[in-house]
């Protein structure tokens, strides 16, 4: 047999893999046979007139691949191929392809405030954590996020929120959604039917269906879920945001907290606390956490920086109780760590140095003046349209209005006017919405609330 | 009843709080009953001497949290709280907890070169990328991955180790494990057993232990994975690493790989590549991925940047095959982007820009050497003790020697020598160990093998 290649020795691909790449098309379409036998390296340099190196870098690359077989004191001979065809040569670009790199014109409602992080500041302590870091950031770190980082959060949480912690029962992670993946691999075998408030964080749901748990869904009034229809649902372990529940933006009165961890102390129960905005409350102080009130160690604690720092900085973290401590040691080399090490330890020193804090000062002072001109504009503009539920807290508005379009048509609606619109729910014509306004500066309100009108 | 608070104006805690505290310290001691009136607002002012507003603040948080009912006409009366007795007041710190803060000494061997990084370009793009991209950094963005970053995954793929694929197929995660989890969300009607490589990434297996999947073990041996065995397990799901097989380090031959193929075609299989450091060769070229060859969208891709880049920076991605992107279409909004935002937009100006490539080509170099110097110290110094197996690619060594210590005695030897050890298997004597040395210096090296050559 004799190889005939194309060899453009001007070619930015190197020749020997250029006579790789014809020998192995050669074979690939069936022009060289299983079990022939190919030039020796000697003969192949003489007659292509190539250095042997280069030949003997080519038939390497071929036996590396398989292509080729090297038999000692025989030679090289062409491996027999399976049947299958492969793939043919043609280039797959992105070109033609129908998603286009422009960015949609909708209102990013549910973002944060444009002028609410300090870049600056940001930027300096991450130039500082590359430039002074350099031995940490070269390594994965700590599978249960930084200590570092862990230290700073508990103290935040601990000092912010009434929580009791220690860095111990902290890990991080890039979202809650993570971080329950694994608490469910920690309690799986003694838990599976998750109790969720209805309505409730649609995201954690489907975690726990992933992981094949069954739903009892109960209900919420003003006052927080039914512990009534909690005790009578078969489930121990039950999802709550006390504080500011989500999305009806109620609060847990202390009463039902307590009976919430009786419920779960003589139940052997679980409490999963998702505290996701609840230090954003623009009258009086925020409530604090259930955590802190729990002497029986029944709940877990999930909180993100994503709502009041930066929803692209992806670092949130989950509290677990002492009593799951140890399991979670035994499993946790298992789960590598999801969160950028530099964001760790950037935000460990943005909060260490007070910048956390202040930031919170400055972002309830923001949401405070957003949230006074949207409730006023809707009154001025909307008050026969919609009735305002709980706007004293967090980043969204909760309003009742009436409509006889269907979920569908209302949906449609809002994307062709640009807005991102959550139903809660839909009765018969009584519709409840909820509706982030965190990422619109103030002065696109009014033509945020004109857009809105037009939906109903 | 009387309120007897003691208040401190100098205090940096507002008056109010100072009042509510008072109040619900009170209520939760016991000292004030279950439906005992309160002061009003007007009298607790004039026997307090503090202004109304401060009263109102502290009772309307009392109100807030549950601990107390204002009943209109009649007053504030405390509120029946269950029985169950809330956590001490006592303060836990971090302080007396046996955790410390130091790092270990350990050797970082399974990190990346010192030097490897360029941070002062990465540092550049970085601050670009906060300064101009304002509007993008506020808003949490695509959950599939950026657009962008798709774009530039999909070409350096297709450029460096002969994928065919467009953005549309691409998922950003943060982690290997979590965009698992995703895919088995998408599959996991159809699938139920995944086969894995024995010896093979465990990280990989845990997961699909999480969800609840059988595993069938399939031996390896020095050209990849037996097909046979597999053929013979009831799997139609197999995780396989076939460039450069973890751990052992082999590449699949191109027969094996067509064999592969053609098995998962005709059993409507799926085949999870993880291509975790392939395209560090450092001989000749990379094997290119299985994902081209296939053209029955069969191939699942996986790839990450923590080995070839910063393992400190969490981002890998997902190729999807086409035909389970509608299915990934209908179930997208499920689950939230985790890998960093600022990130993403940050490599892909790096890879848009061409520094990958550069870094690529410099990390060849740099690991090339350090594995020469590795090679040549062990041959040195320990040639009767280790075989070395595979070390022409990647950033690990196989290591095949003989020991009459247990399994756990080698790892706490180990961990006394500071080095950080895989065992592969251990059968009788015969024990096959990997051996990370990426992160150590090329100064360090001899050292590290004296060390390596203590544990034996």
């Amino acid at each position: 047999m004799i190889l005939s290649p194309i060899i453009d020795k001007k070619a930015n691909t190197p020749i020997y893999m250029q006579l790789y790449g014809y020998i192995k098309k050669e074979i690939i379409d069936g022009s060289l046979h299983a079990n022939e036998k190919i030039p020796s390296i000697r003969e192949a340099s003489s007659t292509l007139n190539l250095s042997k190196t280069t030949i003997e870098n080519a038939y390497n690359q071929l036996v590396i691949e398989g292509y080729v077989e090297n038999i000692p004191k025989k030679g090289y001979f062409v491996s027999k191929l399976s049947n299958y065809k492969v793939s043919s040569n043609k280039k797959i670009t992105d070109d033609n392809f129908s998603q286009k790199l422009t960015f949609q014109n909708i209102y990013v409602n549910n973002g944060v405030d444009y002028h609410s992080f300090d870049t600056v500041i940001w930027k300096r302590i991450y130039n500082k954590v590359i430039n002074d870091e350099n031995s940490l950031i070269h390594n994965s770190g700590d599978f249960q996020g930084e200590l570092l980082l862990r230290k700073e959060i508990s103290g935040f949480i601990n000092r912010t929120r009434g929580a009791k912690t220690i860095s111990e029962q902290i890990i991080v992670g890039a979202g809650v959604q993570y971080l329950i993946g694994i608490l469910i691999s920690l309690i799986k075998k003694d838990y599976s039917i998750a109790a969720v408030e209805d309505p409730g964080f649609k995201k954690a749901e489907y975690i726990f269906e992933d992981y094949n748990f069954k739903l009892a869904h109960i209900p919420v009034y003003n006052s927080g879920l039914s512990i009534d229809t909690l005790r009578s649902s078969s489930s121990k372990l039950v999802y709550v945001s006390p504080s500011h529940q989500y999305p009806l933006g109620s609060v847990m009165p202390i009463n039902k907290r307590l009976e919430l961890l009786d419920w779960a102390f003589k139940n052997n129960g679980l409490i999963i606390e998702d505290d996701y905005d609840s230090i954003i409350r623009y009258e009086n102080m925020p409530v604090p956490c259930l955590q802190g009130l729990d002497k029986n160690d029944c709940v877990i604690y999930l909180g993100s920086f994503s709502k009041i720092l930066l929803p692209s900085i992806r670092i949130s973290y989950m509290v677990l109780p002492r009593k799951l401590l140890t399991k979670y040691s035994s499993l946790k080399n298992r789960y590598t760590q999801s969160a950028s090490k530099i964001d760790q330890l950037v935000l460990s020193n943005f909060i260490k140095d007070g910048y956390l804090d202040r930031h919170l000062r400055k972002i309830r002072r923001i949401y405070k003046k957003k949230n006074q001109l949207i409730t006023k504009i809707i009154e001025e503009k909307a008050n026969n349209l919609f009735k305002i539920v709980n706007a004293d807290s967090g980043l969204h508005l909760v309003l009742e209005t009436i409509s006889n379009k269907s979920i569908n048509e209302i949906n449609d609606c809002a994307v062709n006017n640009n807005i991102s619109l959550n139903i809660i729910s839909k009765k018969g014509n009584n519709l409840l919405l909820s509706l982030n306004y965190s990422g619109i500066s103030d002065e696109k309100i009014p033509e945020f609330i004109e857009s809105l009108i037009k939906i109903f």
